[in-house]
């Protein structure tokens, strides 16, 4: 054991640990889940500081030798990871700082084991001329934008499967159907469509919301105001992040705002909670139209994922959209989490980041891995019972629809009703009262009338 | 005009108005809605400073000629209400000393134009003994719990109703389904009995909640410490309150904490979203189960309420369940206000009941009247497709979970494939390839053994 | 009393009602609240009406003489509003039917008054080539679009005086505060100029969020099909009316999605709520630095605005920014109320679309109202206590961070330890002790060092 | 390998794997989390079907072989765990099948390895007169009632620690703070009495929530019917599992009800919630109050657990309370998660109990981790500033309060003006004007006085 001091007192650290003292009192004081911190916050962070020794090596802050040691240890790191070092919890108080001296600490005896001549100090080599505040919501910014093309593939992956649908099922009419009652006829064709278009929205919403998370507050350190750092530093900070990470972010043009303020991850983690209340109602509705398979609705057949019941024999059920619904409401949860967090700011900072980069970070992988599942185990190899959907439009009156136009909107409804009450069907009233000609009531009804009307 | 004036300054208000300075301030400071502090507040706390000023009489705290005023002042106005004199808004800042002195400034002037002769001062005799902290909360749990009668009855009521649906469609089969798909069969009798329970245990958690908040926190004047109170009246105020209202309300045992924590409201509110939850389940499957007419379930027959669409003509569609949803969905947002507004309170008081009493206020009646029309025009009339429910349950396979007991479960699941793949059904297979007695199978795939297994 | 009749029956109706048999209908139904479907949204439907009208009579799909009386009605309508007429709850079933037939009742009774001889159909002539599918969802995108001005317009404001203040106190030092413990000093120049910064881009994301409302479904008509209408006017109903608005309304290139989708709205909510949030900690920053009188912060003096206490005299509050937090908890709630309302869609219609205009319509105009109220009553007039301010600064020992890079972290930290037990100051102990020359000291703990650095 | 198949197909499974075709489709099927399903949840179900085969051999439904065989087998593994072997994880789609076939293949093939000479049906067998139906949301309630003790224990230890500090602080004068206003004083003996009441009612709430969770749908097999159960099975089941849990668990009266409904969970979650709230507002609290440690209130001096900045030296932050501040954010969020699961229940089932699984399951072990540290790294040790309590209440003009009553509260406002403007005290003034006498004045701001009043 190695005994180590710091501002509270003494503390006795394992010989071998490369964590301090810092990291190990946050590692008893947050003892709420056994989950650490974010390897991709990690990572980040520790980029962070190689570009940080580098501004201050080019701004004369800091000796070559130093330098040297923590760039060494800093590439070390990002290609060995040693994660079992970075000890401190996902849900941690402190705003950061744990994160932040974890890191430091990490990094010095990292680059003491590799040169153990020359003392590294984590606060004042380290993490010279940065502060928490200024490197944990960078650290947490990047991390989200590192795992953001994961999901906006998976996204545009749902989105060229649903445009496949689209075509593949061009022609295949089906009944529209609104609030749960039988409405004018479409084609399976239209509604891919329709689920395509509107995650392409969803798509540009959260391209466009993680854009906000591309401006960065390095250089402000504590509160923004840049105490401890050199012009130089403050001016290219944001150069050397690029260089290492090619992320193109860019430094916030009000250092004292982007310290404080977290709107940046409501607003992205909103954009994640409404892609999660579109996919609700997406599997909402493939689990309704796959409904049966004898008495239900049965117009989708949703490939078969593994038995459904234990008791009851060759029961198969939507299990992949219903794992989807799940995901969505963890979101909606995490988005409640999220606003809670920022609302509760105060002053010139947030102490509530760490539950909110928790939050939007598990999000995206939740949500990522479910479209995953959904477009592999779901959409490929669905199919239409178009028998199902052929008899459903010929045996719904309100394909007379499109008679009111030429009868009126009130001898419509007579003529349904008469036919509703003689199980008889209204094109067969229309032929046999002399109402119409065969002729144009064929036209009528026909699936592309139906389905195109007059264009 | 007169002249009125505050610590702030000086004020005209209208030479007829029965409000005062206080009043008209709050009026003009708070211009978020046209929405009026609820009646009801107001009638609790005019019967508070009835009940306050007879027990500082009995303290001898004030003379008999200004609490006779006083008295007949709030008689006057419990009868003749003048709801235009209480001009301050339902969303205000201020933690409710607006509606208070509100009060207080109407009494006072009331007193005085009844009594011209004696002045009466709002402060020094109406809100004698009296702060906003303990009378703010303590009229707004009366006014929540002299409107949860009408919203118990209703739920009340939706019991019995299930309860008389229960009993109607007793032996009225239908089909289960789980997760969509086809299950084993069931009976609407215990369909609708499964409802009918499971609002028996909301109308007991609300009544529960409620129970709370018959405990209020009068006597504790500023923050609980009862400041500038005789022991007399703290000790009789309760009762005298008891008196005039018959509430059964009585007196924390904590003032500091009743005053300062809202948890009530929360617990109560949650009581309430936990109905809105399970009244949008229960609509859910009514339109579910009411889908069609021609291409959907089927199976319940909702009482038609008015023309569903200006276009599809003789379109019915579920609306009265539909907007019992949408109370629902409204009444879960405000369950997320009044967790909001009471995570922010602060040390010795929570300033944002305000909202929270409006959030509450407006659940309560929103639901019961959601109830009532659903009760009235959904419920009540409501009939059950049986040919649809039976012809449901005959050409499911699921019904062959009989037979796991005696073939196992591998040989039913390969019965049942083969039945679907032929178009055949289990029970002729069962006896065409004499695998079990045409007695035995018509036993076990009778509607009572289906239903109600070896009872 | 008139006799009316619909698909569900008979009904009688008041001789002088302007609405028919489905508005009554709809009355009846939905009796939650007594509030009405917001006149933004009756006036964009009448101009859709209007525009609907135009485009089919150059269509040729309606004669002359009652596209001249339509328009003329809707006019009459536009310039006189008789509300009393829309008599349809703002928390209605029915997908919005109830409005919109609500409407084709008024214009066509209203037509028939002005000229008794021709009988105009609500449905056959009003509603032609309309569905309440498309109609509705696009009355409510341009009430919320409509609305908006006023609610950027204050936004702006809220920019401009905080802008104003930034100025204003652009050289007053304060001491920063993270997790609210002493941080390095700030200005409240920066401080205001971070808050406007943080609205800017609240304005930014809502005006991007509603760009979203500018694309509409009409000439969908059921379901997104547009059933029943002509090519011509499906191609020009947007034009004409943009001719009417002057909106710069666009046709949604998916119509079937346009229908079924509400993500429209859940975006727009929740831009709301990001900035519902971000007003709220403002709010809770403005309240904790103007803590006290004596006995709390005390660094801002904001205006007072009305007597705090019915108890404690002379006591203010901070009434604006409470009105101001209690908005912003009624706004989460909204959205918690949109999002539920969203999920809940199902198929080819959401039905829950009235709960959502409501919930978000108040939320434009409630929100509108806090900034007004916050700019008003108290940025307005707002003052710094530079006394206390500095004293604060002065008292602080974290001012010492700006040693570290001359002494350590180490050493710093022993030092500030050292002062703050022997009640010295930092600076003086540098002197006594010969660390550093006074010249040194008094240049790194000036106000201009401690604020700036090295700039 | 081994090949095994189900209704869907045949699949590889590793020889020596426990688990079966079943288990390893899930794990498949649901990659969105790598956490598995709750090993409390695994204990339940093995105790459940231990129980069940109990039951089901006393009443001669299995023969006492592969009776003997399955008790066996569930012995082993609820000593020896296996944990590697339940690979479904947390978040899963299917109602909980996954999760309890699953259990029925490990004690199959755990029974088989014991014994090889016996052939044990993961269905026929184990999974005899059960479905995952009655099974899964038993196991669900067992072990959150299992959890709960944790939980309850760290409340009452919190309760008793405040309890202790209340008697600590009895006559440790205090101002009062309303609406962060200074107010009347009082102690933080009250203080820490207060909030010892506030979290008694959260104890009481959460135990009447978990009674709901006491009762369980056993017996009810597929929906509720209990379908292929024997009426001993029925009566006796509930029986076997108590005694092997001692949890004391009865039958629900309505089985129907109890499967398709999940307002337990929501009503428990609530309840969690509720308690989130409440620690959230006292972290609140003590966080504010220990703000400084110069330019703050600085009256509780919380016990210093870790430096609190990597650049700003002897910092030292709240990092406690700030840790469970965000447990309460991540609380309210898995309320929103469970609310929104609940509401899509469908029919005869809700099939997204897996998600409120987790976030209850969570929820409850966060709390109680929250509160160990709470109570352990903050309460134990936490101290009085004395002299800044006294200070803050001789300065604070509002103890004038206690005027009123003898000079009328206009009088009062007058002399607390003109004492803040002349910086004068109010008793001094009081004697100097010969207003009241030395003697009076001293009685009537006497700490004493001032927080009891006339008792």
């Amino acid at each position: 054991m190695r005994l180590e001091e710091d501002c509270v007192g003494k503390l006795e650290v394992e010989d071998d640990a490369l964590y301090g003292i810092h990291s190990l009192r946050a590692a008893t004081n947050f003892p709420i889940t056994k989950e650490k911190v974010d390897p991709l916050v990690i990572e980040s962070y520790i980029q962070l500081k190689k570009a940080s020794v580098t501004a201050n090596y080019d701004a004369n802050a800091i000796d070559v030798i130093k330098y040297n040691m923590i760039v060494e240890a800093c590439d070390y790191l990002l290609e060995h990871h040693h994660l079992e070092s970075f000890i401190t919890p996902a849900i941690q108080g402190g705003a950061g700082t744990s994160t932040n001296m974890n890191v430091n600490e990490v990094i010095a005896n990292v680059a003491m084991r590799l040169h153990p001549e020359i003392k590294i100090h984590p606060n004042d080599d380290v993490n010279q001329a940065q502060s928490t505040n200024d490197t944990y919501p960078t650290a947490g910014k990047m991390a989200m934008l590192k795992r953001l093309p994961k999901l906006t593939g998976e996204i545009n992956r749902l989105i060229e499967t649903l445009d496949g649908l689209a075509k593949q099922f061009k022609f295949t009419i089906k009944l529209g159907r609104t609030q749960l009652q039988d409405a004018v006829p479409t084609t399976f064709g239209k509604s891919f469509h329709a689920y395509a278009s509107l995650f392409r929205r969803d798509l540009k919403r959260i391209n466009q919301a993680s854009e906000e998370l591309k401006s960065i507050s390095m250089g402000g350190t504590a509160i923004g105001t840049g105490t401890n750092t050199t012009k130089y530093y403050r001016e290219h900070i944001v150069d050397e992040i690029n260089k290492i990470t090619n992320m193109g972010l860019k430094q916030d043009t009000d250092l004292i705002d982007a310290i404080q303020n977290t709107d940046h991850f409501v607003a992205f983690s909103s954009s994640l909670k409404t892609l999660a209340v579109d996919l609700s109602k997406f599997s909402n509705d493939l689990r309704l139209l796959g409904s049966g398979p004898q008495s239900g609705l049965n117009e989708l057949l949703l490939p078969k994922r593994q038995a459904g019941s234990s008791i009851m024999p060759n029961k198969v059920n939507p299990v992949i959209p219903e794992v989807v619904n799940q995901v969505a409401f963890e979101v909606i949860g995490f988005d409640a989490t999220v606003t809670a967090a920022s609302e509760a700011g105060q002053l010139e900072l947030n102490a509530f980041e760490p539950i909110m980069f928790k939050s939007i970070l598990t999000a995206e992988i939740h949500l990522a891995n479910a479209i995953t599942t959904l477009v592999d185990n779901c959409l490929v190899g669905i199919d239409v019972n178009v028998d199902q959907c052929l008899d459903d439009v010929r045996k719904s009156a309100v394909t007379a629809t499109v008679l009111s136009p030429i009868l009126g909107y009130n001898k419509t409804t007579e003529l349904i009703k008469r036919a509703t009450k003689e199980h008889d069907t209204v094109p067969h009233l229309l032929i046999q009262n002399n109402i119409l000609s065969a002729d144009k009531v064929k036209q009528l009804f026909s699936p592309e009338y139906l389905v195109n009307g007059n264009e």
